[in-house]
């Protein structure tokens, strides 16, 4: 790795953790403002779940196994079986905070599955190894995006760089999976230009890419979603970089509303078009994007817009993600290397590998 | 035509023209709040086209000739000379509310011309003349979208249609230009589900399309523009239809940011798009889309949503308008009727026959 995470971003980790309480970038406030919270108890770490302070998959991951060692080192249990019981408690109130957040859960059953091999060892023994555990998860996830942060400036051609919604350092740990692509390649220079989608219905981009990408002095330009096309029409797109929320055996995935109408515009012009995540959103039981379930969200969301009402009250329809075929896609840029077409044979070798 | 306007909506005109007022919806008001405002001075119009109060070009234009009309009956000149004079003051105050309003200069200048004609007519007659031109502006532009309805009734498949932004009623004197199809569909029964796209910045889609097309009953959804891909994808769009601001010889055409993102989504899906204006809207004089100066707008609209900010004060780009190459075009809808491809020749022939 040519970069550290500190040569390539100011902002601090989304979240963190010191010796009995739990630091997180409010992201509730933002963009208006730049402010952290300490908590100090595990549940006001659920609550921050739940009332989405902090968001995206790999941050809302590290958030909940913070929120294990904070009960580490709280506890005032006395005995081993009073601290499990504890523990379990504190598992089940973190589990319950977003019920389809697959870090979330991968996360928590990892420190779980670790204190359940260590029963027989000594109390401080087992609260040792949670919060380590804990701090190894954040670590890997800021290790994992500075791999692919690499990985993708080498494929990613010079020029300006089109996004969509927020794969940033605010959705993980730190650096992003598409925000590490952009800031290796601002480092390098060959970032001309981001084109930052406002992403409606809830405005991620606006809110969150655009504010933390100028943050780091990215030149940028937002846009409404709607003028991308207009945009790659006058050639000033030369790639188009996404995150994934979801990517099946066959490389066709699901991010963010609005992803596959860039992947045909982009097409369409010429443009490659690439998705950024680490290998674990790789879902190799599902054959094809057809077998994703399409969340639909609350109609609020589209009948307001940053808090104004916008709309008068019709019907409206309001899926959360959409599925990219993966015809559209020139590459996935993963932490284990830049998968190319035939996706489905390359990623079942890169498994195979692993 | 088989329907009259009343049996089409439920909508009053726009703008209309009682003696000694101008009667007009307050388009700033919508969707909160319907309710009309009646205007007794040509600076009260003048300064509802400045503040949007009416919008929409065609409408715009009934409003200035009816500013007219209101001067004419108003007037307290004792001498023709007096009453020229102030009709010029009339016709330069309407004319310089909106810099680039085609139809308002068009309008202005129909009046203006019969005016010079009937010079030599006693005072009386050429108030009469100006009330009854404002008048017949007003008409027949009712009747050309009362054409262009049945037309495009004709040529659209029966199912759900896609639309952007407003060129409804509200965008013109009554029924509107896309409005006016739709409309025709809903009572011929081939209207399933219209999909109204929000259309941001301005939102003309939420606020006006949205509002205007339920309270006609038309069965609606309404969803953020970077959604219509993912609903084409489902195969839930059988048509698009959208207005045009200029067409221009070879079918190139410009209108509200997004169009041309809908027109390559919808070819890629293999859905018919049309663009619905009368033959005014078309300039032979120009040859390709490329010609034609695409207006950009202010910062704040980006940066804003419904009148809530939403984005940290970054770049922004703004284009107010795209233009669509006429190869994405299945047909273009005119009060002449139906012109098919090959575009150039075609509307040369209708050109010539009018």
């Amino acid at each position: 790795m040519r970069y550290k995470p500190e040569e390539l971003t100011r902002l601090p980790r989304s979240v963190e953790y010191e010796r009995g309480k739990v630091v997180m970038i409010d992201q509730r406030l933002l963009p208006g403002e730049f402010k952290t919270v300490e908590l100090t108890t595990v549940d006001g770490v659920a609550e921050a779940i739940v009332t989405m302070r902090v968001r995206g998959a790999p941050a809302i991951g590290a958030t909940a196994a913070f929120g294990l060692a904070l009960y580490a080192d709280t506890s005032k249990a006395k005995t081993k079986e009073e601290f499990i019981n504890g523990f379990y408690v504190a598992y089940e109130g973190l589990k319950n905070t977003r019920p389809t957040a697959i870090n979330l859960f991968w996360a928590l059953n990892r420190i779980k599955d670790l204190v359940e091999e260590h029963f027989e060892d000594p109390l401080e023994e087992v609260k040792r190894l949670i919060v380590a555990e804990a701090k190894r998860i954040a670590d890997e996830d800021v290790e994992a995006n500075l791999r692919m942060g690499h990985y993708g400036a080498e494929v990613l051609p010079e020029g300006n760089v089109l996004t969509h919604c927020n794969a940033g350092s605010l959705a993980t740990v730190q650096l992003g999976t598409v925000g590490a692509v952009l800031r290796v390649m601002h480092r390098d220079g060959t970032l001309k230009l981001l084109w930052v989608d406002e992403t409606r219905p809830v405005l991620q981009g606006a809110r969150l890419s655009a504010w933390e990408y100028h943050y780091d002095g990215i030149p940028l330009k937002l846009i409404t979603d709607n003028m991308a096309g207009f945009v790659m029409q006058q050639g000033k797109v030369d790639a188009v970089i996404v995150g994934a929320d979801r990517i099946v055996a066959n490389g066709d995935f699901a991010n963010k509303i609005g992803t596959y109408s860039l992947a045909v515009l982009a097409r369409e012009h010429g443009i490659p078009f690439f998705t950024v995540a680490p290998l674990s959103t790789v879902d190799m039981s599902l054959k094809s994007g057809k077998e994703i379930p399409i969340e639909e969200r609350r109609p609020g969301e589209i009948l307001t817009c940053g808090g104004c009402k916008i709309a008068p009250d019709v019907d409206v329809y309001n899926p959360a993600f959409d599925v990219t075929p993966h015809k559209y896609l020139t590459g996935i840029i993963t932490d284990q290397g830049v998968v190319w077409p035939p996706f489905e044979r390359n990623l079942r070798k890169l498994f195979r590998r692993e």
